[in-house]
């Protein structure tokens, strides 16, 4: 017996038929929504934009999906990964109702029909793409490959959702969906949710073929069974088989998820089962245009975009328009108010099951704040500054331990690190929660099993993909990496800051956590591993973000950190961005002047200065632990060998705070920003990052000429930390040498001294030069305190 | 029979024991290189630094190829994926003689070998990594993921040459390593060379399991056959049982890729060959000790970097390591003198068939100049400045077309781009070349076949990744993308800049042609598409490079275009970031004048100025294309509105002259950067990128503070091309109210046109708002002189 009976089958066809209709209404009208009349070159819009190609396919499985919802009664929430079929699923969820409650001028009439018509792709109207507008949306799908990476976030700790993932045949090239597909290897069927992936096969890009199009369902099938999946293929053109293919199937996937989830819940965890996934194949542009001007459209990577153009213009593609549309029988599926025929209506899912109101898709309506620590807990000890070596991140890792204790029954935080957790020194994580892996554990590993909540795989790509799908669905995380191959996703960082630039300015749309970025084994500090593994660039990707939303902080020690992370994991709607290196290094701050001082962003370090209450003679700046380490040991040179100079040390932690104030929220107003840095004295900035990215921030304030900055400049090997600073032209002689050089009013006195600091580089030099013939002890020059 | 004699086989035992005795000598020793006398600690590095786990499975391989290369007199090149597997590579290239007539001083006796430990990872040594420094290698390695790219991007058009690609099992679950297994999709065993993959799997990252490493066989079997490959495993970890296995399992593939290419060649391309891989599971840190401290070592992530550490100190540590490097028999392997004994020398292959002395791997010495036609004859007539509108990357487009022709003998040329060729206008390359795909085409495709050289797959990495293989064997080509969505291999670009960046210090490795990425589809005029396709980002990341290296190039027209393409076909060593849009665009220069403009990088277009030989009263600058379209109009506008204003328009063509020449080899010198910004006057600069990259790049210019910059500031939707400038602040009108309120002079005269200007923004806004009720003809507003 079919699944689906004749009347549920006619009105499935005619549901779908009616989003496509709205669809191409999208692409083509400005009037005349309904076709109540013939139609007239004036009736099309000037500009003809849109991607039809894949619409038709997300639109019959969004119709289909609404089925099994409410059959079932369940939590799907729909990722559309060829995002550009945004008219498709802005069709399905004005057509379910959600879009008018959410924007009322979009109402259920003919009006309102042509306002949603009217506003697609329009300049004040809404993008083109599946976008922050979308209801029901977490994933825009511009930028490719991160559908399969975002639904599993989304699904992580959420047992009872489903995500549909449609992956787009194109966006299967890409790498980031090619590398997501291992993610069942860490989804645990007994508190994970379930993510069906639909591989939509079309066969053609915009106008190549795509690679899985032209390949046999037996490689295919090889290809995803290989990564764990049952497959499931549904392949044809006829819309009445295809509809029965597709529920029959449908269902069959269902069955087998709650099976796996009932049989894990029940006997706990066994083994990882073969999740279903699907391959639709159908044509692209499907039920488009057979024909245009000879050339075929349908099924061709013509039908991408608008499959026909010109219509204004060319009488004959008008009419090609005209039938096509009315081919969906606007008059049987609308009434005369241009509403959806109440018998179609009942289709959809009703209230929150429907995808456009599912409360997963607006992750803020479900997010529940952490159960934090007093991150004071963690607090090191600091009653002198630069006394002390620790590594600052292991602090970072005890609260994230107790992080994980207290809000283990709420499940709601997660650690997404690509196999440096231990590295990275956050390995306190591991007294009380695991690696994730729901493949073979065997007696050696360290800290794996199918519960665990610190996700490991060597893919930031993956790492930041689940984050940002587990954090759109309303819950908490950091991503902590090598500071160099954070840029390895640093395009998915972009995308997310546009997702969330756009969210704010929605107030449906409620505020989610955070994206926390933890960089540490950072340029300063890879002197072990290479040229390769140093490199700050991240830093210039998020200082070009807006700053409604883009934050970056450079804790100079582990008290700091604490406080920052802290105001991180409490902060909403933020791309946070931290860098701290993970090697021992000197302390600072005792937590009370840690807490102090980060949230004033910048402070006056009067223990590092002698220039006391005074205005001083030139101010050392600094960002960052290296610099900051650099910085108070050239102050403690230059106090030492020059006490007529005086000297007043400065500490940036919140990099935003240099932006003018007009341009960045956390901008200081310029009297602070004077009093710190004066109105004109020299500034020897010592900066963590890329050197000349400083100037780019302090644009606007008064005479930055004066700001003479020394940072990563792109060079490095395989060496000591010591050397790196000394390639870099930012070791403690630079910026003595630099602050001697521009502070004038001592000009008399500097000369021999600049020379004696130049005799040290030359010696470090020789030091280096000398190493292939004897090496001696290779650690670094620590500063301690006279 | 066994593949290997007995005699063979002890030899070929005992020389990977030489090169494990010369890897674990570069992580641990001093001195005492033969261990001639009893190991002490002052023997031992003070610090030990280097990756174990890997480097044994590497060297195995090594062994074996080179067995390959002597039985069968082919060209192999090696390429390792694990690049922290450096010292394993490096004493194999030691070991064949390479490296000592490259580097003298690392003499085959033990004073060499002596050099050779001490050497790695030191300061003043080499990198830990398989780096720049060591010969016969393409691939670094640090940053994971990119080894197959590499590898097929060799291969091409190279039809002797194999490639065997080394796929750590680490990197094996990084994304662009898995999207590039479909690379043999695109490889013609007719004309193109062979890429032998193998999959080296040991179980462990840093300190998780890796996810291949716990897959079962025939899940592996059917994910990599379902990519296309027939597969063969060899797993083990008795050394002996393992060279057999391995040299059958070897000389298996190798009949098999000559057969195939001896098929295509022979009677032509049919179908892809079934292509073999590799899959090789060893132990981790495979002989190394077994036991340490009562935890086990081989076979787990401990043996990941330094196995048993604490040598110095711990007197039973230092034992371990004794017997451990005992156990490879140094004194069995090297004579008297601390030569490889002749009987073993003699199992590397000669000259240039040794993997360290092969050509391909120092593609400069293979390089052949590309046979370029004369860019002028593509060149647009442009009598008069903007009075025509063409799409400029067409003329490109062009010019490549006969490119390809030029240089069809050679076949040393091909162009990369995620199925936007067409999209980026670059289409009439279509007339003379085709799409390649060896998978199956089919009668509605549009120029596809297996011999075609342009490369389109929906993946940035890919192409970037076999664009770089290809240069790095001495080939030519561009890549072209959407802007934004070169964000996706932006860390791609920054470790490309990093291999140029040291391989220019090298003699021996000659100059390669640059890395050509041309961005189109910018963000100015991706209004249709939307804000996912709106990020200049990647002009931030190449600013950050080194100016021996990056270069950035934005082009206002098409004959700037040409001439600026034309310089970068013909430069070597470069990244050549060029930034043009393709839709239809004004143009402004003849091609003369476009020439003399790219040579000098900015000029001062007198036709746009009302200044004449006079000091302006204020600057407009512009760099990228819609930037100028913009300045020119407001400068139109002011001399129409207030010819009292002396203005002067300069033209910025290429990004680095701006820079101080002390920071880029481009940069203007003082007097020159002065004759055209002038030493005081204000400059408004409407720059493509995002607003405030210009402050970074000018800083050192004397009096920077009057620099007032408009630029991309992260705002952008689905809109018209106007309203992107208008949002943005960089519009005719803002850069008129910028330019009027900056100009002191004239204060008196400018309130009146200021509101004039503001009315005419307002007006814009209200026609965007106005847009849901009445759609008015969307386009852009056009300037056109009076």
């Amino acid at each position: 017996m079919p699944t689906l009976d004749p009347t549920r089958l006619s009105r499935m066809q005619q549901y779908w038929n009616a989003s496509n209709y709205l669809t191409v209404g999208q692409i083509y009208l400005r009037d005349n929504p309904l076709l109540q009349e013939p139609l007239r070159p004036e009736h099309i819009k000037p500009r003809l934009l849109g991607h039809w190609g894949t619409s038709t396919g997300l639109s019959f499985i969004y119709t289909h999906l609404n089925r099994l919802i409410q059959d079932n009664d369940v939590d799907v929430i729909y990722l559309a990964g060829p995002g550009h079929g945004g008219p498709a699923i802005v069709s399905h969820v004005y057509l379910e109702g959600t879009y008018s409650e959410i924007y009322p001028e979009i109402a259920q009439n003919t009006a309102g029909i042509l306002r949603l018509f009217r506003q697609f792709s329009s300049p004040g109207g809404i993008p083109s793409h599946v976008s922050v507008p979308t209801p029901g949306s977490i994933h825009e799908g511009g930028e490719l490959g991160y559908v399969l990476s975002h639904a599993f976030g989304a699904v992580m700790d959420n047992p009872d959702l489903i995500a549909v993932a449609v992956v787009g045949d194109g966006e299967a090239e890409t790498a980031p969906l090619e590398g997501a597909w291992k993610s069942i290897k860490f989804i645990n069927p007994a508190h994970d949710g379930a993510v069906l992936p639909i591989l939509h096969l079309n066969g053609y890009k915009i106008s190549g073929p795509t690679v899985l199009g032209r390949d046999e369902d037996e490689d295919i099938q090889r290809l995803i069974s290989g990564h764990g999946y049952e497959v499931f293929f549904v392949e044809g053109d006829d819309p009445m088989t295809m509809h029965q293919k597709f529920a029959e199937t449908l269902d069959t996937c269902y069955a087998k998820i709650r099976e796996y989830q009932h049989d894990a819940r029940t006997n706990g965890f066994k083994q990882r089962p073969p999740w279903p996934a699907i391959i639709l194949r159908t044509p692209k542009g499907w039920t488009g245009p057979k024909v245009v001007d000879g050339l075929p459209i349908e099924g061709t990577f013509r039908s991408h975009q608008v499959p026909v153009a010109d219509v204004r213009a060319n009488a004959s593609h008008l009419q090609i328009l005209e039938e096509w549309m009315r081919s969906y029988k606007p008059e049987e599926v609308f009434d005369e108010q241009g509403r959806l025929r109440s018998e179609l209506a009942e289709l959809a899912p009703k209230g929150d099951r429907r995808m456009g109101s599912n409360p997963h898709a607006n992750g803020g309506k479900v997010l529940v704040n952490l159960d934090l620590p007093d991150f004071r807990d963690y607090a090191i000890q600091v009653t002198k500054p630069a006394t002390e070596r620790y590594e600052s991140t292991r602090q970072l890792g005890k609260m994230m331990r107790d992080m994980f204790t207290k809000n283990k029954q709420q499940r709601n935080f997660r650690l997404f690190c690509p196999d440096e957790t231990n590295s990275n020194r956050l390995g306190n994580v591991f007294e009380v929660e695991n690696r994730c892996s729901t493949s073979k554990i065997i007696d050696i590993d360290d800290h794996v099993s199918p519960d665990g909540r610190v996700m490991e795989v060597l893919s930031e790509h993956l790492c930041q993909g689940w984050l940002e799908g587990y954090l759109l669905t309303g819950r908490h995380g950091l991503f902590a990496t090598y500071e160099a191959f954070a840029m390895v996703s640093d395009s998915m960082t972009v995308q997310h800051a546009k997702w969330l630039q756009e969210a704010i300015k929605l107030p449906w749309r409620k505020p989610i956590a955070s994206l926390n970025i933890l960089l540490t084994s950072t340029c300063w500090r890879n002197d072990h591993n290479g040229f390769s593994h140093q490199g700050p660039g991240l830093i210039d990707t998020v200082l070009s973000k807006k700053g409604t939303i883009a934050r970056i902080y450079l804790p100079p020690d582990a008290n700091c950190l604490l406080s920052i992370s802290d105001h991180c994991f409490r902060s909403r709607n933020y791309v946070n961005l931290i860098v701290i290196d993970k090697q021992p290094q000197l302390q600072w701050l005792s937590v009370e002047d840690a807490v102090d001082h980060c949230n004033r962003g910048v402070s006056t370090w009067d223990w590092a200065s002698n220039s006391g209450k005074l205005e001083p003679d030139v101010v050392l700046a600094c960002a960052g632990d290296v610099p900051t380490l650099e910085t108070i040991a050239a102050a403690w040179w230059l106090r030492l060998h020059l006490p007529e100079l005086k000297v007043r040390v400065v500490n940036v932690v919140d990099l935003m705070t240099l932006y003018p104030p007009y341009f960045h929220p956390h901008g200081l107003d310029e009297s602070t920003f004077v009093e710190h840095f004066t109105e004109d004295k020299p500034v020897i900035f010592a900066f963590h990052g890329y050197q000349r990215a400083i100037h780019e921030v302090i644009h606007g304030r008064t005479r930055t000429d004066r700001f003479h900055v020394r940072g990563f400049m792109e060079e490095g090997t395989t060496t000591t930390p010591f050397d790196m600073v000394v390639r870099n032209g930012m070791s403690r002689y630079h910026l003595c040498i630099e602050a001697m050089k521009q502070a004038t009013r001592v000009q008399e006195l500097t000369p021999s001294l600049i020379e004696e600091c130049n005799d040290l580089l030359a010696k470090h030099h020789a030091y280096v030069r000398a190493n292939l013939e004897d090496i001696p002890e290779v650690r670094d020059w620590v500063w301690t305190e006279a």
